[in-house]
């Protein structure tokens, strides 16, 4: 009998490759702050009340005043109107002290259904840190300097970090979101693998999914991602953080006695990644939800707000 | 003994689609033209004495004119810098009169690495028939309106104009440029192919191009898709436009007693796409070169100079 441990995946610890990654930032932060006599500058705009969204703002802000960055919060109520954030955007736009600019998504309902566009079309892109404006887009796709959104920016780093080969590889991508999907796809391109990419509406996903050396998920449905998805040994990237409430969905995910059981049992919720739990069986990799892709994400938007006011000077 | 003609591919005729989508864009310039007092404008600018390159610029200046568009010439010598480039660009893009801009590629060596980049991004992306700054590329990824490259959108107008379901398909894009392979790959995404994109770093690309119920293939070399690379059935969209005048080369390529080893015979060169001729056998639809891709190609720069020019009023 194999001592079952050791079929397991390794799992991918995204603190800890954030924490490296961080260290060689601090020396850059550092020169900056002293050669332009300020800290690099990152605005948040926060409009409404989404609880997930205060969540993430919260750890955006504390990430980065830990590093030593100047992080400006400006709140605004879910009664504002789309003028008022992009009266913020305009401000920090010409703003000196502001190298960074990052308006939380989802903006309230009641700005509209154009309101996402709109703001993120008005941030410079010099100043867009995640990536979202055309141009940036436009420069991703054609492989020129910019800013690349943070997840698949923090995914392709902690591959390079744990020394795992992209050149070559066939990868496939599940989802084809703007924000991580497509540009995932171009990044992994551009480091010559084979890409797939995969969505909703793919027929037999499975199979597809089994090709992958490199598989990432970032649909955003719990556990979507089993065992017959994943070739034994490829490595999985599990960019979903789905908060499920549902005891029901939860049992189907974590076996009896299992610790995230009892994490939802204290708490009611409990965060699931798009890979299901039984998939560590099967993998050679895995970044684990919590803990895997998460700190990468917000420390490539440190990493972004510094290479913006690195480029600035 | 089964009939050898019924198991060759249906060819898929470039001319006819597009002169039948030139019959429903033919009122559009005449609307336009009346409605502005001026036809819808085109500026391309030539620099240099590529011959390739000039066959090309007559034909989009003959098409063009035929179309009822204004088609205006500027002409560089090859000595001329990137400075004489980026002024005309500049004209154009205050012009009145002119709703496309075009710099045929590629400028003159001489004119530095980074010249093409340099007037690609000069160009007002509302000018950008060719669909190839930043602005232009992210508003494709992000399927939202603007002018998308012509070779491309022309390879989706020919498979909708075909009758060829695209959704739900598995499409193989072979190439990863700028101009063509990738935005092909970004829209038959969005319409709900799932796409893989491949090129010459991919291993095992028979295997790859396989797996394609929908196969462009886009590299620039001739006779690369063999057999081996096509489903039986698969369709398969022939982008390349290679002109081969090597005879060992073309003896590799057509029988004897073929057409198009004739055509060689006498003109010492032949085009010749990056699918084998023999793929003829096993596709179930093929795009023949020349006469597949290229006239929608011409025929889409004439759509995007329209769609620029109503846009703008």
């Amino acid at each position: 009998m194999t001592d079952r441990t050791e079929t397991r995946a390794r799992l991918l610890d995204g603190k800890a490759a954030a924490a490296r990654i961080q260290e060689t930032l601090r020396p850059r932060v550092e020169r900056f702050t002293q050669a332009a006599g300020r800290p690099p500058g990152l605005g948040i705009v926060l409009a409404g009340d989404d609880p997930a969204s205060a969540v993430y703002v919260r750890k955006k802000v504390g990430l980065g005043q830990a590093f030593g960055l100047r992080v400006d919060l400006e709140r605004l109520s879910a009664a504002a109107g789309v003028d008022a954030v992009l009266a913020i955007v305009a401000r920090l736009n010409a703003s000196p002290d502001h190298d960074g600019i990052l308006v939380q998504s989802p903006l309230p309902p009641g700005m509209g259904a154009d309101a996402e566009q709109r703001v993120v079309e008005a941030i410079d892109p010099a100043k867009d840190v995640d990536g979202l404006t055309a141009t940036s887009v436009g420069r991703l796709v054609q492989k020129r300097p910019g800013l690349v959104s943070c997840t698949p920016a923090g995914v392709i780093r902690m591959l390079e970090d744990e020394g795992i080969a992209i050149a070559g590889r066939h990868a496939v991508v599940v989802g084809r979101s703007d924000i991580v999907g497509k540009p995932m796809a171009m990044l992994l391109l551009h480091r010559d693998a084979t890409v797939t990419m995969a969505h909703s509406r793919t027929p037999d996903l499975e199979a597809v999914c089994r090709r992958a050396d490199i598989l990432v998920a970032a649909v955003g449905r719990p556990g979507l991602i089993r065992t017959g998805h994943v070739r034994p040994g490829a490595v999985v990237i599990d960019v979903g953080v789905n908060r499920v409430t549902d005891a029901a969905v939860v049992a189907g995910l974590f076996p009896e006695g299992h610790r995230r059981l009892e994490v939802f049992r204290q708490n009611g919720s409990v965060l699931v990644g798009d890979v299901h739990p039984e998939v560590e069986a099967v993998a050679g990799a895995l970044t684990p939800v919590p803990g895997g892709v998460g700190p990468l994400t917000v420390t490539m938007l440190m990493a972004n707000t510094l290479q913006a006011a690195e480029a600035a000077r």
